[in-house]
């Protein structure tokens, strides 16, 4: 039996972890009923990645460990967890990666070790690191962030200038010594960073010697739909984080690259933060696995999810709404009296759904979309809908 | 072929993972030849747990996911997860438990809550806290430590009573808000702390409104060689902190237990650290199965360890040092001219022994010992060894 | 000799330290011409104080010395600063006072003891805290300061709301657990904070039990331009700081008025930041000599200054902006060629003007206003002005 | 009337201060009569400088202000305290100097410059900063201290290295980055470091790139007994520390004096702990004053006390301890039956005792030594003495 196929056997019940359009808010009980017959290959529209269930994840660790003995690292230094840092590196065109537990560390550890011990950093008023990382970076490392673009998905170098115009006249100096960008903008429903932007914002810091993280928890998303190299958005910038778990179906883990100077010492750091894992083998070896070919694959994806969104539109009963400057998450309108049971129909025909949210479905696209062509997906909505 | 069967398959080439008696440094690849034939059950006499490979790791996790659904966790809260948190609290007394993805975190979320943002925290001079943390305890959390009974394995109520004492003298009040006490002592050999100093600097403690940290890395190791449960140290202490990796075959892992008043918001911290890991329910389940019959299990392999140690004592090439006030470490002296090819002897029959270390091997005693009866284990020494 | 006459013999020379409209920003050389014959009683529309000079504060403290024993304080408890503490938390209406030798100090430790360790403070976009401190908020207490109302005096209820609920939507807690608020704002001219928003805000904040902390640096002459006790703005809040040296001429320190609860243990905290001055009584006694009856002298002043201003706007050659909202800072245009000569004019008459800036004169309002008559005053420009 | 006699006509009353053996606990109200008739010069055999009142300060501020103008500094910049920072800069042999209003945030903020974000501290356990500064450097600074030579008054470089290797066996690294030697040691009754401890231990660090800093709070009384330059002593370290208001009698003060690279921005951080005093003048000028000539002066006191202690030692009612390796505190015991009383007649002869402590007094040396003869000093206290 190859791994294909166990894990297809294995993925009945995997409706049971269907994530909501956020990506990270939980599913209540009353939201996820466990259909008793789930096909063995979902197209799961929730999610960046392929969902794996604790039984799939194991299946595939096994899987990998009978292809060839894995070297486990040791306190995250070594073995497996280098060949995934050196992996990185390389698509990143970065000198070294590291692997972190968390986005959140990585993030931090970045702007961190940017800042140096001095200044203050820019971030997006939207961002994950100055929304849902509990201030870390402020209370742990004393480094100030000032957040723009309240409400938006990027910020101006206008507005960058205002802030580092007015650190000139601050009778202590705060200057600005980072600039942190997230890209796609999770908060706003994975929007990008506005390109134009982003090349006026990283050449004036460049100028100016102001440290610069990229915070690509999905970069790879992004640069799917942009059809370019995840490297060339990566020399823009100083340090670029890369979520493991949210596109290579780990359970955890982050990869961190940048310069060897910023993060040859980072190990000590990371262990410091009580982040070295002993073992982090588990987490590198599904990451190293998935990261292959994953670019194509989403490409593919995101072909068949566009052609779904084009058909589902001409449809009387749906409506498509795309996100502005967005990438793979979209809106679909549905006329039922009842969407939980239209959404329970398609879940028994084996494509989930998030709960539906505001009388629409926030979907994602991910590789599971491969799963079906854009037809029968459009059929089966279809057959699900009317009324 | 069930769970046994298959992880004794998988066992081959376990022996790649040899770990000095310090539990935690690398072996070197010279140290670590890879035998063609290694026995499907060795006894591996170095480090506290079974030394899982990769392989068997995952063979054990396919085990685990096969024999019922495993409920995901949620960033280290719910499903799996908490089912270990209540295990762990229940077997230490506790109200509550929370999974921490590394001891060294525990440990400071630990002395952290308890300090509550006043005075300084007492710890062993030989301590893990102290040597092996970066200093996270003073650099992120500004908790000065003062270490007591350098080159010891524990310090005395004199000691406790003088530094609390000074610090009734000085200008500015920093009392002493948190004793974190660590035993068995790894930096000891595994010593334990004096019982009776045990029972006097924690009833002081308590009198005077003085938190307790029991760092219990190792604690069901001593618990079994005192034949006590291990609820009766943690009784003595607000929290306690379980190494899940050491003694109960996680790649990575800890517990801390204590009170629902200093845990509950525990969370947020964790998250702000970094390490509220999106998944952490692998290491959840892993610990789970070992903890189960643990006390037992290790209580059998002691006994078998006792019985070798007493009759490998008689015989003329070897010499056994146990360790004062010691768990489950001691040095095995062994005349023999060439102790690497001593070593590869044995582990050609199936037991494995760390490198030698000033002409003698540091065994450590674990589960694994219950594989072999005293008398064969003896027998394969005396068959390796002489001249 | 009485005090008084003392001072005025010592006055000449005083013109040396004329200071700019933003009260703390030096006077270069070349802009302060030292007049060989200044009179005795020079009306200085520069800062908000007396501008004693080195001279003159030492014959200030002669005659405070002379006038009674003064009882030193122990690093800065007791004795004079006890003093001094009393007479302010009587003014101010709270439990108790404290000494703090700088403002930047005061505001710091308000905000770090109102945080308590937890959560978030919403400042002015334009305040000192924000601007003038070094971030040490952020750097030493790890506390996030969130910046509201860029380019304006105030901030609305509307903004804190959205704060506040935005806080409620992140996946780690960091509610806001403070708010401070400047008025009148040092960098608007000395704008005021709107009074219906401060009502608005500090209710909103009481029920939510949020701290509220008043940078009151200036309140005085904001309490003596609207009539009202100091009192009645302390009692919106939990912590008033007032400057000591701007209003009442001492070379250095601060009030920090609050309840006993948060201020009883700051006098370790302040000691703890290398604040605890070994003598402050010479700071303490020429404040609590000038708060004395300040309020009084200041709308005398106040009374002088708008008759003065209404008579200057009738005069062809000049014209007179006053700042919205504002309190003692405006505006005076002067139809002359050589603004310097103008103002040089004037200093041989004892009238201190600042340096010009942008054509115009950026004056303030203080004490020195009541040494001469509004219609003298317009006199002396006329005379010095015209073309 | 010049300044020594305005000095000596307001110094009556003086006595109210009297200081106790360790220098800065407060004497209480029981224990400092006010005598009616104190004559115009007392030797104030407490404190290690002239114990100016409040009135002989401000009649010192005046006199210095009346022999030309003072240049007022503008935050602790320029002026009177830029010339008390060259002139200490040239004493110490020390590329710049700078001023800080206590030696509680000199220490500090040396220790937090030398570290440079990086490693642990090795301080004296006796120390000023370990004991009495509230934790400061490891709160605010999360700057690790190490306590050595519990009880002693210096520590030996074998202890240094044993804390130096150590850290080469800890798993993450945590360099000693920093040591800061105090001498005389206050809390050890101003025992000096050993001069050949001191030679090793400073050479030895420099050898490592260990930053050195010299908590030389009373290092002029020191080099006044060993009839050394300051600047010797000062060689051996990056930074020294030197209090203005022990020995020069300013109300508050320290100077912090090393390499420019290190002090060239610490205005900023000054500024951000809240130190930044508007105006220091008023401490500045005083020091100036008194540092110059001190050396001189000091040695003639030291030769009065010597005398004196010698004398005295031969009279039957009298006993002389010296401190081992000590300064200028010495134990008297007088046999006399009630001390206090004893104290008050010499207080009548202006001769001022601190209050008898353990049957004896702790006579501290300084430079009113020199107001009396010793025979003088000796027939005094034998005509109060007796039984």
């Amino acid at each position: 039996m190859d791994h294909v196929s166990r894990r297809q056997l294995l993925i009945a019940g995997s409706a049971a972890t269907a994530i909501g359009v956020l990506g990270e808010e939980p599913v209540t009980a009353e939201d996820s009923p466990h259909p008793t017959a789930v096909p063995v290959s979902p197209v799961r529209m929730v999610g960046d990645a392929l969902g794996l269930t604790p039984s799939e994840t194991a299946a595939v660790l096994e899987d990998l460990a009978s292809g060839g003995p894995i070297t486990p690292d040791w306190y995250s230094v070594g073995g497996a967890v280098d060949e995934l840092e050196r992996q990185f590196a390389l698509e990143l065109g970065k000198e070294r990666a590291i692997f972190m537990p968390t986005g959140t560390l990585a993030n931090h550890l970045a702007v961190r070790a940017l800042a140096a011990g001095q200044g203050r950093a820019i971030v997006q008023a939207e961002s994950h690191v100055y929304n849902d990382a509990g201030d870390c970076v402020q209370r742990l490392s004393g480094i100030p962030l000032i957040p723009l673009g309240v409400g938006r998905r990027d910020f101006s170098l206008a507005e960058v200038r205002r802030v580092v115009d007015q650190t000139a006249t601050r009778r202590v100096p705060a200057p600005v010594s980072v600039i942190s960008i997230e890209t796609p903008v999770r908060r706003q429903y994975g929007a990008t960073f506005d390109a134009g932007e982003l090349e006026r914002v990283t050449t004036y810091a460049k100028e100016r010697g102001i440290g610069l993280h990229l915070d690509g928890a999905r970069l790879y998303v992004q640069a799917a739909y942009e059809d370019r190299p995840v490297a060339e958005y990566a020399a823009l910038f100083d340090t670029v984080y890369i979520s493991l778990y949210k596109s290579f179906n780990t359970p955890s883990g982050a990869i961190l690259a940048g310069p060897k100077s910023l993060l040859d010492g980072m190990v000590d750091t990371r262990r410091m933060f009580g982040a070295g894992l002993p073992a982090a083998w588990p987490f590198a070896v599904v990451a190293s696995r998935y990261v292959k070919g994953f670019f194509d694959r989403f490409r593919r994806a995101v072909a068949v999810s566009e052609a779904f969104f084009a058909e589902l539109s001409t449809r009387d009963a749906f409506a498509v709404e795309r996100i502005p400057h967005g990438t793979n998450v979209a809106r679909v309108r549905v006329a039922a009296d009842d969407l939980r049971a239209f959404r329970n129909r398609l879940m028994a025909e084996g494509i989930v759904l998030p709960p539906p949210s505001g009388g629409s479905f926030w979907v994602t696209v991910n590789e599971t979309w491969n799963r079906r062509s854009a037809s029968d997906l459009v059929d089966h909505f279809e057959a699900a809908g009317g009324t």
